[in-house]
């Protein structure tokens, strides 16, 4: 299946509008490419909503939100639901400043996402936000900075709650949650998928979840009736490229040249090689 | 012809001013370090002109214009018009959005460039827009976001024609008019270099386009009373790196270790090498 | 010594709040994980300085500085001085335009930096214009766009001059002043470390002196009693890892890979490495 909606990507070449932080946009942008996709950056408000118009799917991420950049993302959102693209949040940061827990708030509230991935914190942040409709500091989780606080984090020993809090989330909000960390969730209201690809070094690079939120709108894009398993899967590709990236790190390698094996391993990385290394279980 | 006018580069060491996206300007920046210029990026209006006043070349891209930035490209431009300094135009995405083909078509009316480069979607657009006054949505051609049309590339068949389009815009313009693609063209109003370095996987990364631009206003710089060649040099240049870093590719590198190969490639090749490599003939 | 000051940074992982340039901000980030702390990057004045209070050290880079992010800086530094946190000043191209050397100059008058870290024909400017209260353009040195003018750079022979001129300027201005060139200084108002680490090739990258100040902020945050000394490791570990990146360099490798192999060298330096490697003196 996950082999399918690589394939489709290729196929297609689906054009992702992003609007994103100026920190990882050159690594989104070449993420998209790698995958066989092709990115659009484009943040103005006089031009959002024709740009939008023209491609298949919209990313929008808060990493270095601003005042002048909230409208556009707004703008770009209501165009791309009326259009009937699939829309991606990366509330990135959100428990960091009010200002990004608000944002992240405010474009949930105004727009309809297919997907919303971030680390825990931040999705814990977010959906305390979105269930209270509060962003009093009190509610503010243990994000630290852009990474998630380890207390957030799920292992095998909190798997289930974590998925129950996901599943339900996903119902209140109507979106595909995608939780990332040492397990993946990607769930919606009534089925999860549970992933363990991935390497613990990807948390050295800055703004692998960037470039995975960037990819998953081009999954979806190429795979729109199946958002929940899109998401999956380019949740999976992610992760399988992270591991077949750090196996192939020389002695003195670091994180600069894992970044770069990373968008080659998604250059590279057919259906088949995702059919096979793709390791999930549904609960 | 092409050696002397990359040591040049190397000799001078020209001060670029670009005011450029935030997607690929640090490739732009290492690509300008690599050919022997030094990069300056400054957009705000405050200081543009004094900025480009200081600078060799000015280097204008609208891959992530905004409306800030627009009076700042306008400002600056006229400074360095003042100044008899070469101007380059890289009007990215303009056919993607009204906003984008109407900031080329107002820059290209208050400024003179020396040259503008896009690739075949983008220069198609602009002409129809300068050379009929108009913006209007129906001439807005096949552009796919910030990437070509394929049935807008130049091929063997439709050389001739898109080689006097090229002219004829040119005399219009009066700037040299550089065409991207699978041949490239470099045309002032009565010749044309066409090209054949280049490999496709060069549209499998982001920015090759804008890093060839601000090598240009390098090549501009140090070779003011060439305008043209100047410009087919560094064209060639560019391409002849994009051969050499996929020579160089290894097995499971991708458009990561290819970008970083060719900005490598850019940094070792000499005057000699390019007259080697060089692949045009003038029609 | 420096042993130490760099496993306090592995051991504590500061937070970083950077308010920098568009151009090298992902290797700044990269850096920052290299080294063992973690990066977040917030310019909006509506949530820099809760961005700043979450984090242990303030980084404030003026290298494409705009009206937008002048208040945002300030706002950043004043909770950060009124919090205690170690805040660093990157006057890039300080000399190159009015704008530059006036926002440094307010920027210096306003707040309380730890660090001012520049190269010499910045920190000249600044220091002229912070002695005399004055950025008048009879002032502005040698600024070449956004690197230093040869004349202006530390050698043997001017050596003791030179450590003069920044132990004044640190007693002036209350922060460790620290100009990075063929030999780096890092000056209080008493006590001066010359450095010898380093490599010419380092200077065709763009933004090693970015990376540089982005590490110095780490290192003050883990460092906080230590302020000179710390500074002095962060430029004995960039310059280190710069020697032993350049000595990796395969043969067709320019200054893309070389970018690439300093932050790996960053990523794998320990304390002892840094201890055997450092090459100072003190005057």
């Amino acid at each position: 299946m996950f082999n399918e909606f690589l394939e489709n990507v290729r196929r297609m070449g689906p054009l992702v509008h992003n609007i994103t932080n100026y920190v990882t946009v050159n690594d989104c942008a070449n993420v998209l490419l790698a995958c066989g996709a092709s990115p659009i950056m484009a943040e103005d408000i006089g031009e959002v909503e024709e740009i939008t118009s023209i491609c298949n799917s919209l990313n929008i991420n808060i990493g270095t939100l601003t005042a002048a950049t909230i409208p556009a993302m707004l703008a770009a959102g209501k165009e791309a639901n009326q259009l009937g693209h699939p829309v991606i949040l990366d509330p990135v940061g959100a428990g960091a400043s009010k200002l990004r827990t608000e944002t992240a708030l405010q474009l949930m509230k105004a727009l309809r996402f297919t997907v919303i991935r971030g680390n825990a914190s931040e999705i814990k942040t977010l959906a305390i936000a979105f269930l209270t409709n509060s962003t009093m500091a009190g509610i503010v989780g243990g994000t630290k900075g852009v990474d998630a606080n380890a207390a957030d984090s799920s292992t095998e020993e909190n798997l289930d709650s974590v998925v129950a809090f996901a599943k339900k989330f996903a119902e209140a909000s109507g979106a595909v949650i995608v939780i990332t960390g040492a397990i993946d969730i990607v769930a919606d209201s009534e089925k999860a998928f549970c992933i363990r690809n991935g390497h613990p070094m990807m948390s050295r690079i800055t703004g692998t979840g960037c470039m995975l939120s960037a990819m998953t709108a081009a999954y979806l894009a190429a795979n729109p009736h199946h958002p929940l398993e899109a998401a999956a899967a380019a949740v999976c590709a992610m992760g399988l490229c992270g591991e077949q990236a750090f196996a192939r790190l020389a002695a003195r390698e670091g994180n600069a040249a894992y970044r770069n094996h990373i968008i080659d391993e998604i250059y590279h990385l057919n259906g088949k090689g995702l059919e096979v290394g793709a390791k999930y279980e549904v609960r």
